[in-house]
């Protein structure tokens, strides 16, 4: 009953998996270079019918897990911010990657890139424009692009924010945003009211980010649009605990910074509980997150063989981030397609790792930064146990005393009074109290200056919270799950290519035929695939060409299943339907009574082919 | 054992419903003004977690409907789209805002809303620049915000363009699509490739949408960045045909053009089938659309007393939109913050009409447009049902005479010669053929040109689809529902607002509350909590403030049902809650054994709060 001879993951030797699937993806509808009609823009890809499909379904499953099923709350913000957002954010003044421009040819390209493919340098992003100016004319570094020397050309900060202007006469600057985190950040001080004002909770958003990159590159791996998955996780740094015991047992691979920075550095297989335990994951909030999204990128199809979390090397992490780990994939791809990322694996191979996300501990910097720029308050009132009695130093100056003395001044004295009695109490200690005015000193009798220290009961202090911040690509990941699901084999002694996706993340769940060009079985083919889109399954329906050719082009599809609507279908009392399964190409016969209970059933992972 | 007095939809009278739903919308995180913490930018609004999750639901029930169920394809394109792609689709020199700045204060207005407010034309859109000038100077308006004469001052076309700059040095200008439209026409050559080059089929997006409005109004209803779910129909005009019996009986209210023109005009209450029978949309495929939308409005949430379909008026539509129909909706508002859409409404009332979708037979106009900015082919080729044989006419000029005669215009000569012969087969049929060149005429000797008739066989032509386009506007509609499902009534002698939102839209089905606080009621709960969001419920924990409280709250976000643990629940053998109706605040205790099971099938809409 089956057409299939093996199954085979191997790759052919002639070329790599990543240059045959960007073919299979615009051939087969998951995604291509936009505007190709006008010759394409790099950077900016559309995502076909299959690929809108498949992201929808990463994006709802990653909903599921990160925002109901661990009860944070997303929220949907525009991605145009005014700019004020981006001076506090800091990626006004250092959102920036180096660009070189060709003197002859008049190509840019990123200086750092130049540097760390022609030099020993690997980090390259970490020195500063003039190091790498010097290190272009040292090692006198050519043009990717043409080979002209660009030894003594400027190498300039080249900010990647899309800038746009707001309105119009007094417009004003605006911004698309470089990631989804701010539009969290900024409405803070009204979803800590949303969250009831208790510590922790997460606030999540699935939405566009924008990269004015100066060389986009491999596909939709580095492009200037893409989506963001973001959880934004609020936590009182003293107090509150993530519940490891949830995820303690995960298995998973890490590549910590120590062994990175060996000459031979290591994988490491642990456990989530046993790396907190030894110190391999210092913040406990990132070891739980590590511990949900490993099972939950093994459920949407990553490989978990091609599957590690590496920890960010110091000279990586941002200063206020203590801990930070990527989510990589291994991938294959071309000597010419790769980057200096590729340098970053362990061990040497013809595939390179790409980041698909970033787990990252960012202390309180957002919130205090938003917080100084904005003047609002991006804090949340802890409650204590019980209410403390503090003493409080205040100042009530005698401005009948201080007016004559200081004149237009005196507003300022009552201010340096303030602060002084807030910070350093002894200083009203003596008979007089000393201030510094414009670099003078002057004494004031204690009496004139109202000093007393009053006992207050407060019920709780305004704390600004932590933050822990799982950042998902979509987009790479949608890449990462196409490419490890590519395999080729042979049918009937033909050479197959097919996706071996999962039904539950399939974009496409069945293939409906009419088994060749006939009135009655194409209105019977046309019925059956109704009743199954009313069933809420994603159906093809396809009466062209040999049914041998659309099994291969389902095949190619990743469609898990296809059913073939015969003459038997429509002459035999009770009506049936050949149902065929992708990868092994086993064939069944089944009723057509039950059908979409039973595909939707597989669907959901609560029934096998096997077993039917 | 209900708290409940009596129900009321009709609003008080002091305030209009939609102020009284944007403080509630803040209140209970449905929308915000954006970046509210550095004072808030016009026209870009954030949706809290209720805003995004209804919106979310929203969309995937615009999806089921319109991609699914329909069988038509989803796509996922870029918002930043390159120049060339508006300068064919006509949005970079035409899709313009009549601008006027006051001279006083430095405002910046619609010139055409001036005129507008304070004159007795109601169309002003459709005036040219100069009247409008004309008339603000004849009338001597003023400026809205100060009051000084606008009279003398220069009226401008503002593209409502957001623009930007792709990528650095070679940098090229990008725009932000003002429509989701163009991101599938400008990709028909692949698209039509998915669609097996097979008519009619359709694609559809759903994605954010940009316009920099002068002055962006009336919350969520005109902004500047918002969200489009559109789906374009492409089919062959001279062929195919809806299948207007799926949705003759449908009964919708009519607003067409003829009714809005008399003095007493109309609304029309009657059928599509009837409609179309008697001409009063003309378009069947329009017809089609508008069948299929209005129970999904329905479903959805809108009141269908305060929903209507409205025909534009000649001077609205495009030139080449043979019919266009919008889905209106009725909303009440302040004087003040109404405009001039409000006076397209049949009958004077205190609310005004807004639209929520367009549905245009928009013809070949967009795929001719980009086939003839970008050379590429935007066609289908269409099979003949037998191939035929035609006859056409060719030249093989003889370039040895040409090429002395007229030299470096020859080639010119050649092409006004195929031009003429496909053109006018008769200008070949004397001694000699008459050619313009430059405002001259010249006489060919008729055997130096190569005329030939030949005959030949042709298995079909190229055309270009015409294009059918139902256009949702999503956050009109997110705002739609939740107006009309706003309620005020009187519970235990206290004032109540609640959203009757029904369970299948609402963002959150349940909440769950510990009666009070208690950790065995508390960790009761929470795991009830749990055991509903794995069910795939959306629940919502709450254990702060009283248990009225708390019901209010869950009321204002419109959640359906609450449950509540108290020591029943702990102490029974059989472990049972209060489970609260929002409208009606009637109780049932329950067992929480089956519980999510049942909340899940009224949420599917297969089974009622009574019938438990």
């Amino acid at each position: 009953m089956s057409e299939h001879q093996h199954a085979d993951a191997a790759e052919t030797a002639d070329e790599p998996t990543s240059e045959k699937l960007v073919e299979l993806a615009k051939r087969r509808g998951y995604f291509f270079q936009s505007s190709g009609a006008y010759g394409g823009v790099g950077g900016f890809y559309t995502f076909g019918p299959q690929g809108a499909a498949l992201k929808g379904n990463v994006e709802d499953a990653w909903r599921d897990r990160f925002a109901v099923a661990e009860g944070n709350m997303e929220i949907d913000a525009p991605t145009i911010m005014p700019e004020p957002v981006f001076e506090a954010s800091g990626h006004l003044d250092g959102f920036d990657d180096m660009l070189v421009e060709c003197p002859e040819c008049g190509e840019s390209h990123r200086a750092d890139h130049v540097v760390e493919d022609n030099t020993e340098y690997e980090d390259a992003e970490s020195l500063a424009i003039p190091a790498v100016e010097e290190v272009i004319a040292e090692h006198q570094l050519v043009c990717p692009s043409c080979g002209a020397g660009l030894a003594g050309q400027a190498v300039e900060a080249f900010n990647l924010m899309f800038a746009t202007s707001i309105g119009p006469g007094d417009s004003q600057p605006g911004y698309l945003r470089p990631e989804t985190a701010q539009g969290i950040f900024v409405e803070f001080p009204r979803l800590k009211e949303y969250a009831r004002n208790q510590l922790p909770f997460g606030v999540t958003q699935i939405g566009r980010a924008y990269r004015n990159e100066i060389s986009p590159r491999r596909s939709i791996i580095r492009t200037r649009e893409f989506t963001q998955a973001e959880l934004e996780y609020f936590v009182d740094p003293e107090e509150d605990e993530p519940d490891l015991t949830k995820v303690e047992d995960v298995e998973v691979t890490l590549y910590p910074a120590s062994e990175q920075n060996k000459e031979e550095g290591e994988e490491i297989r642990t456990t989530i509980g046993e790396a907190v335990e030894e110190g391999i994951i210092t913040s406990p909030w990132v070891a739980y997150f590590l511990g949900v999204a490993k099972p939950w990128y093994d459920a949407v199809g990553v490989d978990m063989d091609r599957f590690r979390f590496r920890q960010h090397l110091s000279g990586e992490r941002a200063h206020y981030a203590a801990d930070c780990w990527d989510a990589e994939a291994l991938i294959d791809g071309s000597e010419e397609s790769q980057d200096s990322e590729q340098r970053k694996s362990a061990k040497p191979s013809s595939g390179y790792w790409i980041e698909m996300a970033g787990f990252a501990y960012r202390s309180d910097y957002d919130l205090s930064k938003h917080a100084e720029h904005s003047g609002d308050r991006f804090t949340v009132f802890k409650q204590y146990d019980e209410p403390k009695t503090v003493e409080r130093a205040t100042v009530d100056p005698d401005m009948s005393y201080l007016g004559p003395e200081f004149g237009g001044a005196a507003q300022d004295v009552v201010e340096k009074l303030e602060t002084l009695a807030g910070r350093d109490r002894e200083a009203f200690e003596g008979d007089t109290v000393e201030i510094e005015l414009e670099g003078e000193t002057h004494e004031l009798p204690l009496e004139k200056t109202g000093f007393a220290v009053e006992e207050q009961t407060e019920a709780g202090e305004h704390i600004v919270p932590h933050v822990v911040e799982p950042s998902f690509g979509v987009d790479r990941l949608v890449y990462t799950v196409l490419h490890h699901a590519y395999r080729e084999d042979e049918v009937d002694g033909g050479e197959r290519t097919y996706l071996g996706l999962d039904p539950e993340i399939a974009p496409t769940v069945v293939g409906v035929f009419p088994l060749q060009s006939d009135d009655e079985l194409e209105a019977q083919a046309e019925e059956i695939a109704t009743a199954l889109r009313e069933a809420g399954l994603s159906v093809t329906y396809d009466d062209s060409g040999n049914i041998g050719r659309r099994y291969r082009r389902q095949d190619e599809v990743g469609t898990p299943f296809c059913v073939t609507v015969d003459y038997e279908t429509i002459e035999d009392e009770e009506t049936t339907v050949t149902v065929r399964e992708r990868d092994t190409t086993d064939q069944k016969r089944l009723p057509v009574d039950g059908l979409a209970e039973t595909l939707a059933e597989i669907r959901e992972g609560d029934l096998e082919f096997e077993e039917l």
